[in-house]
C-alpha cells in the first residue's frame, strides 16, 4: 500500500540529524509531516542560517520531501508520498526584541515558534526555572502578533504561569506540541491538570512525547504508551490530541550540548536527563526508528481504541489545526464565517 | 478615470521616504508598481529590519499598498487600484558571505538584487571603483543562484566588467533598472555601448532613469528627457527599455550620507553628485513628485511615439519582464515550453 492510500501520521516534534537515509526512514514509517526542530538558542541571524540549510535540503533532496505553510501543503504532500516539513523554533529567541520579526519569520515559513526554550527569556519563563512571573510585556505583543500572522504558539518547554498567561490572552487555539500530563508521568517538562484544562478549553491540542525521560525511560512498553494515550484522550477529548515524539535519531554529543546548554552556562546542565543519565536516551524498543510508527498504530489497534479515533491521533488532529493555526487571522474568521 | 482603467504604469527603483501622502501621490500619478529600494549597506540582520518595517508598513495601510512576489501580484495590485511594491536591494551585502541566503532573501520577497551598490563589495565592482576585475568566484554562485531561485540581478551600479560578466554568465536577463546610456548623458553610473548591447542581447531591459545626475539636472526639459527614451528605444528596442526614475522624496540629509558613505569611510562622498552639488538634487519641474508621472506620457505622445510604444515602456515591458524575472527556474523552463 502506497503512502497516500495509508493512514495520516503526523508527527508535531522531530530533532533529529536530518539526511535522505532518515526521510526514507520516515516515509518507510509512513510519516507525511513532520514539525521540524530550526532552532533551539539561535538569534535572528543565526536562524537565518538555518531556514537556508533547510532550504538546501528541500531543494537536494526534492523527491524526498516538500516545506508546509499552509495545511494545502500537507494534503499535498500526502498525494505526492514526500515528507513535508513544518520548520518551527523551540524558542523566540531568533525574534531578538523586534516584534516586526514575527511576520518576517513567519512569512521564511516558521510556522511555530515555543515561546521559551528551557530558560526564562525576553517573553517569559520555562519550565525549569524556579520563578515564573508570566508573560512578559513585549511577550504579550509577541501573542498577539503571532495571532495575528498565523504562528502557531507552542507551550512544551514552558514554564506554568507563563502557559496559563499565554492561554488566556491568546485569541486563537495553541499547541503544547510534546509533553505528557505530569499526574501520569511527573517531570518539570510534562504538564498540571490545570494547563492542560485551560489547554483544551481554549482549543489547543497536545501532542503525546515518547521522549525516554517523559515516559519511564526505554523501558516503557508499547501497552504503557497506549495506555498514556488512552488516557490523554480520555482528558483531553479525542480531537485534541496527537503525536509529538521529540524523536532525536544520530544526534552527536556536541549538539546535546548545544541544546542544554546553549552560551548560557560552562557547566553541565542535564535539561529533562540527570547526573546518573546524562547522555541522548535509549528510546524503547519498540520506538527506535520513524519505520516504527506503526508499532503506535498497532499498540492503539490492540487496546481497542476505534479506527477513527486512531486516525485522529495520529494526524487527523493534527491537520485540522495545523491547517486552520497556519492561516492568518483575517483568513481564519473568513474560514470561521463559511462553516 | 479609476487606476484600473489607465495605462499600466510601473516605476523600477524608488529610494523616498515612504508614508501614506507618498502613496497617495503615486495613486495621483497612475502608478501601479514600484520596486522599492529595502537597503543599501545592510548586512543580513539589518535588512530582515529593514524587510520588517515593510511589512508593517503594508498592513497598516493595506488599503492602498500590497506586496508583489510575483507578476500575478502587478495584476493583482492594479485591478483593487492600489500600489504594488517590490522589495529590492541595490546591494547584495545582505548575502554577506553566504549562499544560501539568496534563497532565503527570496522567499521574503526580496525579488532583486543589484549585485553592488557603489563599492567593491564579496560579488564584484562598482561603477566608482578604479578597477573593475569583474565577478568574483562567490560572484559567480550568486548570479547562478540568483537565476535558480527567481530573483532578478539588477547592474544599475556595477562596474563595467562585472557586468559584462554577470550578463555573459546569467542563463536569464538581466535588469539595469536605473541608468542611462553613456553616450547620450556621460557620467560613471550611465551605461556603456558594450553594456547595454550586451543587456540588449541577453534579453535584459533598462529603465531610464530620472536622478538629475544622471541627465542635465533640474534644467532637463521633458522634450530632452522624452528623447533620451526615444534614442534608448531606438537602440535597445521597444520591448527592452523601462522607467526607473530613481525618486528620492522627502529624504533628510543623513540619510543622503547614509547613502553615500554608508560605514566605509568618514570623508565626504559625492555618489553621483559633487563637490559643488553635495545635497539632494532638485528635480526637474516636470518631475517634482509621483503625481507627474502623467507628465512623461504626455511627452512622450508630443513627440509622436506610437501609443503602444508608450504602453510598453511606462509599465508594459517591466510587467512581462517581471513576471518572467520573478519565476523560479522551474517555472520559467515550464511558462517557455507552453509558448
Amino acid at each position: 500500500m502506497k503512502n497516500k492510500d495509508k493512514m495520516m501520521v503526523i508527527d508535531a516534534l522531530e530533532l533529529s540529524n536530518w539526511d535522505r537515509d532518515f526521510l526514507e526512514s520516515l516515509n518507510k514509517g509512513g510519516v507525511t509531516c513532520v514539525h521540524a526542530c530550526c532552532g533551539l538558542w539561535e538569534n535572528a541571524r543565526e536562524t537565518l542560517t538555518k531556514v537556508g540549510e533547510w532550504h538546501r535540503f528541500f531543494e537536494e533532496h526534492s523527491d524526498l520531501v516538500m516545506p508546509v505553510k499552509k495545511g494545502t501543503d500537507i494534503l499535498e504532500a500526502k498525494e505526492q508520498g514526500k515528507i513535508g516539513i513544518i520548520l518551527g523554533t523551540q524558542n523566540t529567541s531568533a525574534l531578538e526584541d523586534e516584534l516586526a520579526l514575527v511576520s518576517v519569520f513567519n512569512d521564511l515559513g516558521v510556522k511555530i515558534m515555543q515561546l521559551t526554550y528551557n530558560n526564562q527569556n525576553l517573553i517569559g519563563s520555562s519550565c525549569y526555572e524556579e520563578t515564573d512571573t508570566g508573560l512578559s510585556r513585549y511577550g504579550k505583543l509577541v501573542v498577539k502578533e503571532m495571532n495575528r500572522v498565523g504562528m502557531l504558539i507552542d507551550l512544551s518547554h514552558v514554564g506554568e504561569q507563563t502557559s496559563l498567561d499565554a492561554i488566556k490572552l491568546s485569541t486563537r487555539p495553541v499547541a503544547i506540541t510534546h509533553a505528557n500530563p505530569d499526574w501520569i508521568y511527573p517531570s518539570n517538562r510534562n504538564k498540571s491538570r490545570e494547563v492542560l484544562t485551560a489547554l483544551r478549553d481554549n482549543g489547543g491540542v497536545l501532542g503525546i512525547c515518547a521522549y525516554p525521560h517523559l515516559i519511564s525511560g526505554k523501558e516503557t512498553t508499547i501497552e504503557e504508551f497506549s495506555d498514556l494515550i488512552i488516557k490523554t484522550v480520555e482528558f483531553m477529548g479525542e480531537d485534541q490530541v496527537g503525536i509529538g515524539t521529540d524523536l532525536t535519531l544520530n544526534m552527536s554529543t556536541d549538539f546535546l550540548h548545544w541544546m542544554r546548554m546553549g552560551r548560557w552556562t560552562h557547566e553541565m546542565d542535564y535539561g529533562a536527563g540527570s547526573k546518573e543519565n546524562p547522555s541522548w536516551p535509549e528510546w524503547p524498543e519498540w520506538f527506535q526508528t520513524p519505520e516504527d510508527f506503526p508499532n503506535i498504530i498497532e499498540g492503539l489497534r490492540n487496546k481497542g481504541m476505534k479506527e477513527e479515533v486512531i486516525e485522529k491521533v495520529m494526524g487527523g488532529n493534527w491537520l485540522r489545526f495545523f491547517t486552520e493555526s497556519f492561516n492568518n487571522e483575517k483568513e481564519a474568521i473568513s474560514c470561521a464565517s463559511h462553516t
